[in-house]
């Protein structure tokens, strides 16, 4: 990890190989601003939609209130003079033309779904900043070279359904599946105003894209605790989940020494704390955790004679999962030798990491340092549309701080001076890149 | 522990305080012996009613295989030359009168029901074992100087129902709450043929009852595993139940850095080991189980924020099972520190341990070494309708070894000779108990 200093010596070093520089267009260091007070009403504006009375948002993909906060999105896109559609995926996408006709498109965006119970922030931030982006080019009549395209993809929270089908990668199988709303994909795509039979339409091959970038909310307490402004995003973690089956034998509680126990719910403890002193037994930002469990019988006089919870690691380096699963394994073997009982693991999640480009990273770090904000480099532990993006594109991601690193909870929160910086550095980045030479 | 030749000492020595010896009856070391064909032929027969499929019988309290296998060891009685009745409490009790005018019953029985997918063995072994032994001394014209009354206590197995209501433990509260049968326990009683409206005629105070013994399975493998006859049961355990409630904070597993964590499910894991560590880290038999856990929300990819589980703690002493908590408690707290979680506990049930009389022990160990079978002291693990009579009587309990220590399941077995030895013992310990001074 360098240090902040580190990180200004690179930059500098980097903006002639980069290409861009003063005086090419409007200012980069002097670039426009965007209008942070109606980027905060409009992000206020979108919380009414699903509003919860305890605060944040119920607004699940393919609801009423989905829908609703899609047409709201819908209405400011075309205030900011972009053309908005609706793709056959049920992704909405507004396009702003370019003054080079053979250029690929620099798109960017998020998404305004929500999980249930979610926060104001999660997705709404990227995607309300995506078209404050747009309007402030508008009105401050900046052409670029590339078309630019907004884009707000459909589902996020729901397994990234949107950009999933733009790479090619959403399968039948998936259509079937039941989301949260209670639809199926297939019926919640139609319902957005989709063409589930036009699917094949929305297809980016590698070369389609010149460029994605987007800005989220950390999701994470790094920048809060730090107190940095901005996060360079390297990439997208791999996750991997397991279910673990930890086999022992089912006996009376009162009349079994303990000597003679084959306690799968002491396996299962022991595992878990295992599991945590393995993950952090070595330097880095891999995180593996125990979230659900349940022990049959299940009662309080009965030694539990089988244990099922799960197991999930992730990290920027699959072969770092692999090898700390690996480690893993080899202590469960111990434990299992130890108490009696057996271990087995079946896969049921594995998404691998997704890097983001080095060069989208400059631009990205570049922009911040211009606006004279303060950053680092840090991994998404979240999954975001960006790693499928990162694909068939150069991708990025620029983070913002979140308060006590809460997400997906009401309490969610960003401060609106974070939320204008974060715009305002995508503003930038968006120039960045349309202004280099390798896009 | 006494060693097995120390209890041979220890028993020479109290034939002359107990003031019974040869001659006195038929024998005692030449006793009658029941009739081991009729009594295993009795049991195959008893397991029609509410017979498994799968093996094992489910004749859960108030049901209609309950009052089926009641009937029949009601049958049985009448063949015993036993006068059977249906008490208040719907408890079967059967008269055998002495010949001393002045003395009270010594009472012998068990129970018939079973849980749900349960066993052979447990409850009838000592049920159809002091018919048994009643038959034999009527076959045998032996008459005893106290009138001797075999019992079948109704609902042993959820909540030693009918021997509460004979002590006068059975409240109004406890006649609302539904049995598994479905029915209350005020309509289980009236089904089985009591009449709860007269429930008070039932009570036995202290001094009513000379002694009571019971005939059971061990549940659990001492016996089989020490290759010994027969258990001299000294007591059984108290049992204390807590639900622990360990509060951390739920957050997202991928943006959460280890470092960062309020893991209430890794302070459950590590809570859990050391309940275990704490509860063998000293001599004896006590024992402590987890055996029911919930973690909240139960998602792979949230860190749990709560957990709820259960801790048991069984021992015959009562203060150590204080002692026990108290330092399970010490323990936690410092879990609590290092987890950044908080643990509460709330007592669910709290019955207290009974011991057996050692006057009542001691005939069981004489008669079972005049018998020429092996036996060594042992707890009862489990909860029985003899520790509610030990309220009011001298009171003790006869174990036959267990296979693989099972029971409350269909592998739940006692070998024939095992059972055989078991009724061969009741028979003698109440003889020897009915020509006991202090009885």
């Amino acid at each position: 990890m360098p240090t902040r200093r580190e990180f200004s010596r690179a930059s500098f070093a980097a903006i002639g190989a980069l290409a861009f520089g003063r005086g090419r267009w409007p200012g980069l260091q002097s670039s426009p601003t965007v209008n942070g007070a109606r980027l905060n009403s409009h992000l206020k504006e979108m919380s009414r939609f699903g509003a919860n009375p305890q605060g944040g948002v119920s607004r699940v993909a393919y609801s009423d209130f989905d829908r609703q906060g899609r047409e709201y999105a819908i209405g400011l896109m075309r205030a900011a003079r972009l053309e908005p559609r609706i793709d056959a995926a049920g992704n909405i996408s507004a396009r702003r033309p370019g003054t080079v006709a053979t250029l690929k498109p620099i798109v960017f965006g998020s998404h305004i779904d929500s999980v249930p119970e979610g926060g104001n922030y999660d997705g709404t931030v990227g995607s309300l900043g995506a078209i404050e982006v747009a309007q402030t080019l508008a009105e401050k009549g900046v052409t670029t070279r590339h078309p630019l395209e907004v884009v707000i993809f459909q589902n996020e929270e729901g397994g990234t359904v949107g950009s999933r089908a733009l790479i090619g990668e959403l399968t039948d199988r998936d259509l079937g599946l039941t989301a949260r709303s209670g639809k199926t994909l297939r019926a919640g795509i139609d319902f957005l105003g989709g063409n589930v039979a036009e699917l094949g339409s929305v297809l980016r091959k590698p070369g389609d894209v010149a460029a994605y970038v987007e800005l989220h909310i950390e999701q994470g307490g790094n920048l809060e605790r730090e107190k940095l402004d901005i996060g360079v995003v390297e990439g997208i973690v791999g996750i991997s989940w397991w279910d673990v089956t930890i086999e022992g034998f089912a006996n009376h509680a009162g009349t079994t020494a303990m000597s003679g126990r084959r306690d799968a719910m002491l396996a299962a403890a022991r595992f878990t704390d295992m599991v945590n002193r393995v993950i952090t037994s070595e330097p880095g930002r891999q995180v593996g955790t125990i979230g659900r469990l349940s022990a049959l019988p299940g009662v309080p006089n009965v030694i539990p004679g089988k244990v099922v919870c799960s197991l999930e690691i992730r990290d920027l380096d699959n072969a770092k999962i692999e090898r700390l699963f690996g480690a893993i394994r080899a202590e469960a073997a111990k434990i299992a030798e130890a108490t009696g009982t057996t271990f087995s693991y079946a896969i049921t999640h594995d998404s691998k990491s997704a890097l983001t480009d080095p060069r989208v990273q400059k631009a990205v770090e570049t922009s911040a340092r211009d606006a004279g904000l303060t950053s680092r480099y840090l991994p998404s532990g979240a999954g975001h549309d960006a790693q499928h993006m990162a694909r068939i594109c150069p991708s990025g991601m620029i983070f913002i701080p979140s308060k006590d690193g809460i997400s997906h909870a009401p309490r969610e929160y960003s401060a609106p001076q974070d939320i204008v910086n974060g715009a305002n550095v995508l503003l930038r980045t968006v120039l960045a890149l349309d202004a280099a030479p390798w896009t």
